[in-house]
């Protein structure tokens, strides 16, 4: 196991070191359940309180803290505890689950697929006929990657996660389990006599940038033609819904239960809150906000923030829920 | 690669050709990324600006739109744009992901499995005791079918997708990636004691009409007892929930992330919006609909519209909403 | 196919038999789908009318209800219809899926994982490093456990779910499909350049207690550092969403499509509707209720019940609602 003195990680932190500690420390913990060779943290005032009962033997605290060391259990003064943490659990990050052989025996993979070198590729999984996958990139268990898909180097799928066919996936991807690219999206025509819904065909791809993350359970369907587009750095959490077409700017972020209906089109660094929705067809420019919860239904201007159902301006939405209830008071 | 002459499209369009292109026409395309053998479409004036910079050969309009061939590329008209596209994207339509064998050896198929002619099951799929596949269904790699689970001719499952054992699927379905079908019903009492929650046995199944398309990562539980139905032609979209007991009549639309609670009934023909919820025992009558993140706690008449949380007549809760800006503003 | 007579049924529900048939009891049924070997249940007098013309032979009602048996066809009335239903339903309950063999040979097992005696496991599983399972661990087809993760006694993994590595889960539960165990947490620093986000390592894991039930394609994120838990007797309905290092107590229930935000705590007994959702770092206490589609944003109190967006104590939210129908009337 991996252990760091209270010395080498504040050099890493560049922190003040306040007290010391002889423990070996070999790892993060929350104060409450921290034994005494854990270091932790209080980003604010309210967890202070914890501190004096805890047996972690350090903690890392913002530098407006006011704290005191004890005996044999030091502080770490920084600017941003947060980013200190970060920092910290990069230190401890254990290594991912190992692979006892680079490509399993019980996998099926295509002949015409061109594998990259470095790559692993775990039991039962499926690739497709003329998939190209780069260098290093690593598929856990069960994972399907369908015909003529190509995925950058270093992309990281987990098990369960199906990729449909002609896809193309950036490098550097992190593709959580369960998830699902590139399935039909959804789009039916009224039948010839009028009584039934006819599918229309989706013919069309996904396309996913570099260093784009997508949670658990996640969905982003195919374009009906051209592409579904989700930029470089995007990050998308889990069970969240990218309908056909939709394209997404850089470095968005999409929170929990979120969903695009068909297509949406994001700016750069756009935030849409846990299950906020947003209708077709209507654009989010760069830097917007989206609240969590809301239902946008119309354009949203560059670095506005937005909130509620139907979604207006964040302040105005705040000022009329106030205004509800007092109103409310009166009757 | 197919390729179709602009005449040969207009053929099947049946629709006013004006000027003329001589590209072999590949393909679908929008304006601002089509080549110059795609052929794009315009349905609405808004997006008539992007025709002149455009490098596609030809595009199909509505015939109301005002818009003027130019060298070598054509235009054709037709009453409706979408119905066309919908047409050529079936011209189009690139070929499903190939099958090698027609049942790949590392499927693990029970002895009493009756196995229809023409069906092709992909690598590590799984196939229970006394399961029923019709003719020319196809398992992609990575399904699980259980016990006593009939599947009718021509339906596809893709992959992740687990049906669960004593469901009856119709035939001509398409369910897409990790789909949950037949998963047991929520449903608890109080313990004797009062202290905690004992599991309510889920002994019924999933029945699923014929042309029924449910999209990825959707759920449909397995009946309390009896059966939870969707009917013939419902289309189905990623992340629904439908618990048990419920039953959708025929050719419904339910669009992602929207929810039908235990024991909803739909009638045929109705449109649920995304992310909505339908509270358990509401029926929600033929041709209704429900506006997208709406909250239905209560019946909905045939062919009515309702929106909001809770929802209400639409024009009453569109009027509620622009009632209390304008009341707002006067605060 | 088990049967009991009228009398043993009614020995079991120790209620008041009335009249009497002679049919061999082969299951429930819904009055209106019930054959002549089926019973029945009317726990409300709202559907007393479908008794004359159902084909059921038996039906069990709650006291309060006025009803006569007629010819070959009993009553058997209770105290409680649903929790008589509840004792029938594991009467009749079908036994689970076979398994030809204990152990799958296409099951991949690493040689260092421990598996506790009498578990099946079945084909296309993937079992990691270090993996321990207690006794009679049922995993179905198509599920993967990673390295050191340990799975307590009888515990039943349905196919398609993913644990991944570290991760504590207790005995007796159930997860369903597609479920998604110890995926990271959704969590970013922005890059050093202000211009991107970088990932912060996930390096907690999940606890789960014994008596838990996950429903299909839901999912509980491991913690950024220390663990996400789900006390026991928690019951998780379908496409749920636990978000890192939220905690919750016992026998909580969170319906469909709801989702905790990071770092929530819930008490014990709490109840989430379906489709609310916890804002990161709040508290609902012990035996709160939040109501259906709700967006909670701050803590709750024990006991309470809130309800809305944002929700507040339920009856002024009711009352709100009214009002606000009343107010626009005379508009």
């Amino acid at each position: 196991m991996t252990t760091y003195t209270i010395s080498e990680i504040n050099t890493i932190l560049k922190g003040e070191l306040i007290g010391n500690t002889t423990e070996k420390i070999t790892g993060p913990e929350q104060l409450q359940s921290a034994k005494s060779n854990h270091i932790s943290f209080i980003g604010s005032q309210k967890y202070l309180k914890y501190w004096a009962d805890s047996k972690a033997c350090a903690v890392v605290v913002n530098d407006n803290i006011k704290i005191e060391p004890s005996d044999n259990r030091a502080i770490i003064k920084v600017k941003n505890a947060d980013l200190a943490m970060a920092k910290i659990l990069e230190l401890f990050n254990p290594p991912p689950p190992v692979f006892d052989t680079d490509i399993h025996p019980t996998t099926v993979i295509h002949d015409t697929a061109k594998i990259g070198s470095g790559c692993k590729i775990g039991p039962n999984c499926y690739v497709g006929k003329d998939v190209e996958l780069g260098n290093n990139v690593i598929l856990y268990p069960n994972v399907c990657v369908f015909d003529e898909t190509i995925i950058g180097d270093n992309t990281v799928i987990w098990s369960g996660t199906v990729i449909r066919e002609r896809c193309i996936i950036g490098s550097h991807c992190i593709f959580h389990t369960n998830v699902s690219i590139g399935a039909d999206g959804f789009g039916y025509r009224p039948s010839d006599d009028g009584r039934g819904l006819v599918k229309i065909p989706q013919i069309g791809n996904v396309i996913i940038g570099h260093y784009v993350e997508i949670g658990a359970n996640s969905c982003v369907d195919r374009a009906k033609f051209s592409s579904t587009i989700v930029g470089d750095g995007c990050k998308i959490d889990n069970l969240v819904q990218i309908a056909h077409n939709s394209i997404m700017g850089r470095s968005c972020i999409m929170a929990g239960h979120s969903g695009l209906a068909g297509s949406v089109t994001l700016g750069d660094g756009v935030i849409i809150g846990g299950s906020a929705s947003i209708k077709d067809h209507t654009t989010i420019h760069s830097g917007a906000t989206v609240g969590a919860g809301s239902g946008v239904v119309g354009d949203v201007e560059a670095g506005k923030t937005v909130l509620g159902y139907p979604a207006q301006d964040a302040r105005d939405m705040l000022k009329q829920w106030v205004a509800m209830r007092q109103f409310m008071k009166k009757q």
